[in-house]
């Protein structure tokens, strides 16, 4: 039997990845190119520009890191943090938590601030605790995937700030879903995946890093634990004049990256967030009359993201047989709750491609039926 | 301006990546699935097992890490070493140079052995150093990216085991084009890239590690450094009957990779080694008129990547502007040398698809004419 076997088609309203746009998947078919090509620089040079829109940025050091999301966060924490530093934490979902851990492993003084799963970080906590701990880095989820909860950003960059600290901000569910204004906020590192609401494959993970964070690397005493990740040796193939070869960068990843955000920009940030919005609302009123509610207060909700608690019919039949049911009878993929919220919530992603009415009626459409 | 604009064609014969076959690509472009889909479990299953037939293993714990294979290299290093741990690296090019960086950053105490580049490392001198160091790891390179030389391995092993060292191998440029026998080499670690002779796009690295070495992984002190490369973590998603999430395996490049070994496994192994030293042979007859010259002495010369000493035609003409015109003018790209070797050498990569004897012709047809 071929290791091949074809591919059925899936609606993809889980945590990511979601659909790809059409264009996004004709890119990839695309004949290969040398990652020293002329032509192959010049539309990574292209790439780190539109990541740059989408981030809101002017950060020179913004790029796609050739690994998935989690290597993203891993690249973030282990360039600006060295052996004994310390770094507080935000923690209201597993991502806050996996932060916690790569800091852990990067040999930094971890202190955490905690909130509960479905509720945002309380600013004033974490403020105090900056003036506590004195941190290096300060990191926090932005969107968390884990419960659909979103951040508001400005108050805690700003307590960090204050205090000399660098930020650093996990965008991975919300880049070019939500508003990302890396610069207006100031974070020193942020990064992303592509399987959200860029509507790409996963495999890469935009990163950015502002001026102060490429002074602080610059400035280590011990070097970064990671070769593949280090930033001082990825400058020397994604910036400057001369191009010297560090990895293989993912060629046909990056051709997909290129048409997922010539998509983004085509559309204009605006009215993709928009968009988010509406499909989200859409979604809502589509399963409040099945007993679905949300588990996030309306104002700290995120529209690409919603988990919703499981009404007693869902519970009744089971959630997992249900999930199954979707998939196998109307192929269409939800995401089931993680951690203490495993068996109570489903994430539904409407991310990106994904974020559109007749997306949201198909989804409304199978629920009734398996629910009836 | 769209950021992807039209991608020229391009005959890839340089250090990789090669080109992909054409079924791959179109693998590439088929629609997502979800990392936790039972269909992709199942495909990610398959592949597992296509990779053990390629690396000549039973080894369970055989997958693609979902990053390039320098990530592999630094996953192999980091999972089998504890900080404080002695390693033994060969050193006799770019890539153990690497190893030896990589290790020390996790904290290893590396002892090298160095052999000129363009030449095998001395079984003698590797086995004397690992009575002498008695190191935790050795580890070495079977197929060097940057000189064209391929190691003997079974002296080397050997001569570990007995020291009771886990041997760690990199088979980036070998994998599928020349013999690896990971469990008659008695090999612990092994890691490949998806962008040499597996014609697939440049993404993932086929990693490879044996009982031994997953019990030191579960032996280990202190967590590995990477959350990202962390094998008991990864073993968590990769194996078992009930997948947990860890990251989002980047779906597009399992099924490009899934396409691409089931074109090796068609052509089957044998055909396809001896497919590669045949096109190597008659690269080095149609080159020998032009003056180039072989660096590697013919016992240890790697037929996919060949080293090739530049002729005083190609010196006078500067090797730059000569490997410029036949990109520029024959859509055809070598690559150049590295570090002592730059400017010295070309390599000349016949991987994959691209070992074939038309292939070859349209090279020294293009070189005839530039060098005319």
């Amino acid at each position: 039997m071929p290791i091949l076997q074809p591919i059925p088609e899936r609606l993809l309203l889980g945590p990511g990845p979601s659909n790809a746009h059409p264009s996004v998947l004709e890119a990839m078919s695309r004949p290969l190119l040398g990652h020293l090509d002329p032509d192959f620089i010049a539309l990574l040079d292209r790439v780190k520009q539109g990541l740059r829109e989408v981030f809101g940025t002017a950060n020179a050091m913004t790029l796609p890191i050739s690994a998935t999301g989690s290597a993203g966060m891993e690249a973030a924490l282990v360039n600006l943090l060295e052996p004994g530093d310390p770094i507080l934490v935000g923690v209201n979902g597993v991502f806050g938590g996996r932060m916690a851990e790569v800091a852990r492993r990067a040999g930094a003084r971890v202190t955490t601030v905690e909130a509960t799963w479905g509720t945002p970080l309380d600013a004033n906590a974490m403020a105090e605790a900056i003036a506590r701990v004195r941190p290096r880095v300060v990191s926090f989820v932005h969107a968390e995937t884990s419960t659909g909860v979103c951040q508001p950003v400005d108050e805690i960059s700003r307590a960090a700030r204050d205090a000399d600290a660098m930020v650093v901000l996990d965008c991975v569910t919300s880049l070019s879903g939500r508003p990302v204004e890396l610069d207006a906020w100031g974070i020193d590192g942020a990064y992303s995946g592509t399987q959200k609401c860029l509507s790409c494959p996963p495999g890469l993970s935009p990163v950015s890093f502002s001026e102060r964070a490429i002074e602080a690397v610059k400035a280590r005493k011990t070097p970064v634990q990671s070769w593949y990740l280090d930033l001082s040796l990825l400058a020397g193939y994604y910036e400057g004049e001369k191009r010297v070869y560090h990895h293989t960068a993912p060629i046909t990843a990056t051709y997909g990256l290129a048409a997922g955000l010539d998509r983004v920009l085509e559309e204009g940030l605006p009215k993709r967030y928009s968009r988010h919005t509406e499909a989200a609302e859409r979604l809502l009123a589509g399963v409040e009359p099945l007993g679905f509610e949300p588990l996030v207060e309306a104002s700290y909700r995120l529209p690409m993201l919603n988990a919703l608690r499981l009404p007693e019919r869902v519970r009744q039949l089971g959630e997992g047989p249900v999930r199954a049911r979707l998939l196998e009878e109307f192929g269409i993929e939800v995401g089931a709750g993680l951690g203490p919220l495993a068996g109570e919530i489903w994430r539904v992603g409407l991310m990106g491609e994904n974020a559109r009415p007749a997306v949201v009626d198909r989804l409304l459409e199978a629920l009734r039926k398996v629910l009836a």
